[in-house]
Parts: C-alpha cells; structure tokens; sequence
C-alpha cells in the first residue's frame, strides 16, 4: 500500500534529522533533480546545494522536532507528497514533502518549511478532519 | 518541451490570480487530489477546501505578485513542481507549485508559500545561479 510506504519514507527524513544523521539524510534524497526551502530561507535548486544546506544545519545540531497531521497524496505512480505540521516547542510551521520512486524506494525530492502564524496550526487540524 | 508547458501552467496560476478570476483559478487546479498553504495558513488537503480558499482570497482582491526565479523540475512523465520567488512589494515569499498531468493539460495540485527573511531572495538568486 503505497500510502503506508510514503508517511514511512516522511518519517525516516525526520528520523535523520532528529539523529543528526548526516550519512542517511544523504540516502533518503532523490539522486534526480531536488529542491529545499527551509523556514524563511532561500530556495535551493540542485542535489549539492540541498545537501549541502543539509549538512549545515546537522553540523550545527537540529532542533527537535514533533511531526503531526501528516497526510500523504499519491501524485502518480512514482510521484507523491506528504502535506504535515511540524512543531519545534511553541513554533508551529507548514512542511511540503515531495517523494519520488526510485528503483523500488521512495526517495524526497523537495521540502519546503515556513512558519506558520499564531493558532494556524489548530484551524489545521480542523481543516485537515 | 515538458519544461516550457510547465513554466506556462505556473504562469497560468499567478495570472488567474492577478485577475481575481475564480473561474480561472477552479479550472487550472488538479480535478484530484490537492493541497494547498497559504503564507502563514494552515494546511488545507482537497479540492473543496483549497478552492473555497482561493474563492475567499480572490473576494477579497488579490495582491499584486511578481514571480522571478521560476524553476521547473520535471519528477516524472507525468508530475512536475515548480519553485519560484514571489514578490509583493517588499516582502518575498517562497512558493512551490506541484503539477500533474490531466489529459494533456497541466494542473496545479498543490501551492505552498511562506514568507522569506529579509535579504533571503537575493541569496536566492544566487542559490539559483
């Protein structure tokens, strides 16, 4: 069920960023094209300027994060993505999390994360249900 | 050229919006499954919740957005995403158009975007570059 293999693949990309696992963080990503927005920050085109945003931001020790709502849409047959709330302490922002089949895994090809504004979260819940 | 019909699809959204014209906006998303974040907003997932978003934003007028920086990504024969700055006077949000293809026709399923930092679209276009 490919819906189960695709909050799995969104969860081992949280799981390599909660462990500051820089080696598999490097193994979830597409091989293909891939992009990355982090909260606020520039837009990143191109799988050695994700990484190496990646390899940054575990240098210096990532915050913990709580995922929640996640809900994955299926795209195609080997395209999907994974909509969820990410929660750092009082700080709630929005992810996108695109993946694509690669040989048989799904591998993410984009994040993009940004704040989301005082009680959005909440009214995502309800949005979500 | 897949690149070409997918850069006039994010051209078509941004248009439909500049034109507060909901017609428009119901006929160029995905007839499937969408998603969508509004800068700041909470994640609304289906058709019916991001098209009543867009009724309410176009109600209200529409800012005016310059898009630069646009990038496509092609994931698969049949999904693309875009990435691209938009710019609203002063401010610059990151955005992310996912596309699938609908009987030939490209179809936006999902927009994401967040406010950037100060200063972060210039490092943008050099990230791009």
């Amino acid at each position: 069920m490919s819906e189960v293999a695709i909050l799995a693949a969104n969860r081992a990309f949280y799981e390599a960023f909660a462990a500051n696992d820089e080696r598999a963080m490097a193994a979830i990503w597409s091989s293909g094209d891939c992009a990355c927005t982090h909260p606020g920050r520039p837009v990143l085109v191109g799988r050695d300027r994700v990484m190496r945003s990646w390899r940054e931001i575990l240098d210096a020790g990532a915050p913990s994060i709580r995922v929640e709502e996640a809900r994955p849409l299926v795209l195609s047959r080997d395209v999907a993505m994974v909509v969820c709330v990410e929660r750092l302490g009082q700080v709630a922002l929005a992810a996108t999390n695109v993946f694509v089949l690669e040989r048989g895994t799904w591998k993410i090809a984009h994040h993009h994360a940004g704040q989301m504004r005082s009680g959005a979260a909440r009214e995502s819940r309800g949005a979500l249900n």
